[in-house]
């Protein structure tokens, strides 16, 4: 499947990497190529930059935005939160429209330092504000609970035996996500939770699972619903 | 031991009926007894009034808020999160200083009907707004995430696997606290996220426990963190 991914960060490598390895055609969007090839620095949490991840990897593209979106039969959403309603503005409505956007930014604030808060919660959420924006795009949140790393490959914690949700106003486009969480990453247990709104609920999690990371000492764990 | 619980819901039900069933000394506490005791309709969730229940129960008293606090060796905040800093204040700090103060509430707002939002979270939280508000009172946030009736039996969800979390400033209240919830109620994993500011993540946990609620048709469920 060709796959646009906008963002560069460490949940687009994430994605970009495994969806390439299985043989997607993976095209990821930024704002500005050529300043994307030349950061040399580490990014905030001391990760390579990009260029030398994109230099490594074999078979993933890196155009703007716009092209991605429009190169995509599916595109995802790996901007930071704070800069996803831009990154969609610049891709485009019309590269968008009718196509499932599978989104997995969380709407964190580092304004105030660490840890972060959420720029809009409770009673919206970032899930709802790009539905809101793009009415025609088949919004579906998912993989927001959780690292990247554990994103697309759930069997590093528990050999995959715990939940991941997705939320969306689609049933078609949540189905056929579902469907690609399971046959991508190898994910077991998929709750639908509802339509866009209920993405408040996972963004939500981000202030526990923030203080479960310090408790835990480690971003490699996920929530497993028993009943 | 004699523990106050203010308020008079299921989970002040929940909490005082276990609690009397293990020998503790229980009194609960109510803005007005008479009235507490005239109510004879059923509440929102479709509960036996009050006095229904105290009736059919053994051992545990009724008084007003202020004589459960100086009852209490130990208080449990169990009225409405919107109810719980003036029914405090009516229960006065000078009863409640130097204590334990265990807060179970969460701060829902039913305003706009269902499912409820939160009249604080994100930079802020009830437990943080008691801390602040009763500042000499060891305030810890606990069991606000789970079913009235799981916080007093989890092994009713996969045998008790699963978790629970605690928040609070003072550490030796915390461990205490720690031990009276695998003690009284047969917790096994509690998991301790630091101060009371911590408590954002655990009330942030309720749009998603509403919505999990909604796809398994059953308050009956629990989160354990598997890594």
């Amino acid at each position: 499947m060709k796959i646009g991914i906008l963002g560069t960060g460490m949940v687009a490598q994430a994605l970009g990497g495994r969806l390439a390895s299985l043989g997607h055609d993976v095209m990821i969007g930024t704002r500005d190529v050529a300043k994307t090839l030349e950061r040399s620095e580490k990014d905030a949490y001391g990760n390579p930059p990009f260029k030398e991840w994109h230099r490594d990897i074999s078979g993933v593209k890196l155009e703007d935005f716009a092209q991605a979106a429009a190169f995509g039969e599916l595109v995802i959403n790996a901007t930071a939160g704070s800069a996803s309603l831009a990154a969609l503005d610049i891709a485009g409505a019309s590269h968008l429209n009718g196509k499932i956007l599978i989104d997995v930014a969380n709407p964190l604030d580092f304004s105030q330092g660490m840890p972060p808060s959420l720029f809009v919660c409770n009673t919206d959420s970032l899930g709802e504000q790009i539905q809101r924006g793009f009415p025609e795009v088949k919004v579906v949140k998912t993989l927001n609970t959780i690292n990247a790393l554990l994103m697309v490959n759930p069997a590093q914690v528990a050999n995959g035996d715990h939940h991941i949700f997705v939320s969306g106003n689609d049933q078609t486009a949540k189905d056929k996500v579902i469907g690609y969480l399971k046959a991508w990453f190898g994910w077991k247990h998929v709750i639908d939770l509802g339509d866009i709104s209920s993405a408040r609920g996972t963004e939500m999690i981000l202030p526990i699972w923030v203080r479960l990371m310090g408790a835990l000492q480690t971003p490699m764990f996920n929530f497993k619903i028993l009943q």
